[in-house]
């Protein structure tokens, strides 16, 4: 029943492209992971621009080829850069990748993730299971930013499938197996590492992978897979090179896999099913 | 006169505890070393949430199991922010652990450290001398956020008891000699490497760690003792391995050894008297 | 024409009073690469603090050695605290160093830019070709935060004269070649490595060590030279240790040499020239 899919072979082409074009990755994101962020942007060909003031928020999404909104770190005063950004990105026709973290946590931000979605047209929403069973509507059990070992019951499959219907977008779920669906089609990776988990942030960076590919491709379900893909290859290679040395050293060696990354490691590592 | 404690057995122990229980630890600190923190909070076995909205930060604090308050960029949004989420720990009987960093040094921090203080019952205070000879009433001649030289006159153990008995609280003061006491036992610490200094945050780090151990600890002052062993022992490791080679593979190494951290390797390393 | 300058014996005395003097340099920056300007800075022997509240940013001002306003993350709450600490900075008598980071990209960082030369005296104002083009008045094509291909038609040493005859300060221009120029000298430094560009923040850093020795220094020409040098000293020895196994090891490498740097690594490397 699963086989490899030919989203492999496009992954392995837009991981080209994304280096040919250096698409600007306009990021309002949280202050604690930032700086990997706009490292492991770089680090696949693209490049970031944090600028979350409302002044200028709409003005930067403009010029840019994709807007990735994450609320790590909410605050009133860049929700409503976020949602002026979204609305501007939408305007201007190019992808909004939108990471609800910690949504489930609190009231805050399961209003303005609530907020978000019916403000702006979401491309690509990418959480772990806690966060987009939540988004989905359904029961959750979220303990911080971190998947709630209760929400283990929800299938991920069914999860990505009800939230990319629900929202009309591509929807990707990350932990131990990755599951992203557009409503139509349901893709599997399984690559990653455990220690990936260990690093702050690299949830974060999965979805700053997504917008720089976004932000260079023309499907939305193969950025989303390409993103996904390359975090989880990276965090295998970084393993093999530093899992012994310790989370810091762990850490560097996933941004030097990302920048590394070239179709020739993707086709030979990935682990992508489609059914 | 000074024997080796008991309290090395607590904390090895300790040191196993936290991983297994993985407490959360809401943290309302600084932008400047907030990755550094939340990869230490990871690395000793924790889960690190930041949420610093004051529509949010008392309902993060109230799911979590110790926060960490940090002055390191202080600004009015988050003062307001710090003392909602101080008090929601108190109501939840939850350790809070203040660094009051820069206290000395500007009327806005002096008056936002006092007004913590006031509204807000800590359980461990953590400084380097000059920021807690400030704390306890002292005189004191802070230059920006690091110790000041003058102040060395000030005996940090005096100081540590007097903060200790002026707030009811774990006093914990860092530096060439780490000094920590509940105002009655007084402990000395003898780990640690000059070249902590050299790396941004490593007094932040080492609060980040106490709430991490807070979290899963009965006792403060083993929880105080062990966070600041844990980075003492991490910062003579990363000497022996990058020393030579620089600040940025230090730091690197820092969190390397910190994560990698058991109970045999704090028993066959720590320097610790109480007396 | 071109002959090595005597520029380069000032800049190896400088690299050793600042590890004398540890300046203390107060940055009001973006927290996208703060915590990376933090760690260069004391890599170099100056000792950073970062205050961006509006309550303190004059206070702080006026007990450091150099002021760093760096506009990466722009909001309407700092930009007020830069123009106080820029005018705590002038009556002080302390020099100040401003990164303009974007200047050109939208219409809030070029009016705040305007704002900051308007209302603080800067010592030495740093960009890359497309931002200095842009505050020296000319017609320029910004793309984001990094330098448009099509500013390079302007000349960067006509850039940099116009700039610092403009404003009556120090202007550095940084990219493949760097030049500086007081108006009168101009200056050109030719060390780096292009894979500075592959690691955010890379401007950031180079204009917080030059705050550093700023801090320590008695002509903002050197000042400005030693830093820019220092950074392409310290990225070329990088990439000799670091550069195939990636972006991450390189960034620390990064940080490694420059915390290692001495007289005579600069002197045996330095590529300097006035004409």
């Amino acid at each position: 029943m699963n086989t490899k899919t030919d989203i492999a072979e496009n992954i392995c082409r837009l991981c080209e492209v994304v280096r040919e074009k250096c698409p600007l990755v306009h990021c309002i994101t949280n202050y604690v992971t930032v700086n990997d962020v706009a490292n492991v942007i770089l680090a696949v060909g693209a490049s970031p621009i944090m600028a979350d003031d409302i002044n200028e928020a709409a003005d930067i999404a403009s010029i840019a080829s994709a807007l990735v909104l994450n609320m790590g770190t909410l605050n009133s005063r860049t929700v409503e850069s976020m949602i002026a950004a979204g609305k501007a990105a939408n305007a201007a026709d190019i992808p909004v990748v939108f990471d609800p973290v910690g949504a489930g946590a609190s009231g805050l931000r399961n209003s303005t993730a609530a907020r978000i979605m019916e403000n702006v047209k979401v491309s690509v929403l990418r959480g772990n299971l806690s966060e987009m069973s939540f988004m989905a509507g359904l029961e959750v059990s979220t303990k911080g930013v971190d998947s709630s070992d209760k929400d283990k019951n929800n299938d991920p499959e069914k999860v990505a499938v009800s939230a990319a219907e629900k929202f009309g977008c591509v929807a990707a779920i990350t932990g131990a197996v990755d599951c992203i669906s557009d409503g139509k089609r349901i893709v599997r990776i399984e690559n990653g590492s455990a220690m990936l988990r260990l690093v702050t942030g690299t949830g974060c960076m999965t979805t700053g992978i997504i917008g720089g590919f976004a932000g260079a491709a023309e499907d939305m379900l193969t950025a989303a897979c390409a993103g996904i893909s390359a975090m989880g290859i990276a965090g295998e290679i970084a393993y093999e090179r530093a899992g012994q040395s310790g989370t810091g050293s762990y850490r560097v060696a996933v941004i030097d896999a990302l920048s590394r990354l070239d179709p020739a490691i993707i086709s030979e590592r990935i682990k992508i099913y489609e059914r």
